[in-house]
């Protein structure tokens, strides 16, 4: 098993990328080399966060993505010329996006899955999660509940004013802004995860956290339909008792 | 570790419903009662899917939850009027979301969760993953990618005309009705999954979903920004090659 993963380790990192970008993002490189750095991790794909004008066909929402072209894309703040001349060249439907940091990590033992998912629920990517496989490959997929989704063509016409465009780009700006807070604060909790355990007492929160975790830790368990889609309370519960308490 | 598990799931079945709704939806009562009454499993939260209208403070999304309020919500297909009026409420920035199933559900043993969480991703549950606490206890999340999130207004200013709250309508409402698919093909694949191994071959695939994974199975696993960020090649094989394969 401890050799698997040396040999899985080995193996996905001296792969060709496949990404159309072909390069890991600049604003994650540093938590991708921590990691891929570590010995009980690497880094299988990865993300930064992007803003993203699509233009596929609606009719079909399972087969979309396969329809789809892309308009523009940006993984830094974008600029409103840049989605109004993206959506000149719409002849399907087009739609905005906003997809935060996503990150899929593989993780040598079970332990330091569940030491990366407290870092991630702590840093806000509620719904981080891990998989294992049968043959027993742990992958902990980092994700955030914060999104953005807006249709603005349809058949090529656009459906919406400039002055909505306008808004729409600052919108999407101010989730890109918290995004990358959310990246800094993730890579510091990983520093601080990675440091032995007396040492973690660095990692602080940012003070409107804490209620939000209150607030759902009062919940209950066996929520039906919550309201605090993002995590559960056992999962929260699970953060808070689990590897690191970042909470101090 | 045995008798954890069966006074969890007793305290939790036992417990009040703390959510606004207080009962489990009636689309998704069926796969809850399925999974309350198998030995491995407990559902611990859920939803089948909403249309949700909120009201909140954009400025700073970190804190958007907690000061926002909801304008109008279904768990069906929703009609114009009901968005209308709910927009006319607005005082401050609303945003049309459509949030699919989801469902945490812990699981008795880790095998149990590779099982649930190969369902899911066969169904189409691709965000799903699971999280193991430090107490043992092992929560599955089954998580769709399919969303939709439109701002509508500012400062109680509704931003767009009439006509693309029609054609809003009718996106929220075709997502709704994927999502039901989702559900259906969820519960079959479920209901297989619990059968012996031999019974196994009933779960069938929609032939548009087997190319989508054909291709990224091609993608290589160090893929960084990749396109289909939903789920990554590794989730993937591990997902053909665990519990049961349903591909079949």
């Amino acid at each position: 098993m401890e050799n698997k993963f040396i040999q899985w380790k080995k193996q996905c990192l001296t792969k060709i990328d496949y990404s159309r970008k072909g390069t890991v993002d600049e604003d994650i490189s540093h938590i991708v080399s921590v990691l891929n750095n570590s010995d009980n991790y690497f880094t299988t794909s990865s993300c930064s966060g992007r803003i993203i004008l699509t233009d596929g066909v609606s009719d079909n929402p399972d087969v979309q993505k396969r329809n789809c072209s892309w308009l523009f894309v940006t993984h830094k703040k974008c600029l409103i010329r840049d989605l109004v001349s993206g959506l000149e060249k719409s002849s399907g439907d087009a739609v905005l996006k906003f997809e935060p940091f996503l990150l899929h990590v593989q993780c040598r033992q079970l332990e330091d899955g569940q030491l990366l998912h407290s870092v991630a629920i702590n840093s806000g990517f509620r719904n981080s999660g891990f998989t294992v496989g049968k043959k027993g490959k742990i992958i902990m997929a980092v994700r955030s509940t914060h999104g953005l989704e807006v249709p603005l063509s349809h058949k090529g016409q656009v459906l919406v004013k400039e002055d909505y465009i306008h808004f729409l780009v600052e919108v999407a700006n101010q989730k890109m802004e918290e995004n990358l807070k959310r990246i800094s604060r993730f890579y510091k909790c990983l520093q601080t995860a990675l440091l032995p355990v007396e040492s973690q007492s660095l990692c602080k929160f940012e003070t409107e956290e804490k209620p939000v975790y209150k607030r759902r830790k009062k919940r209950g368990q066996n929520s039906a339909c919550q309201d605090s889609r993002d995590i559960s309370p056992i999962e929260l519960e699970d953060c808070l008792d689990s590897g690191v308490d970042l909470f101090t």
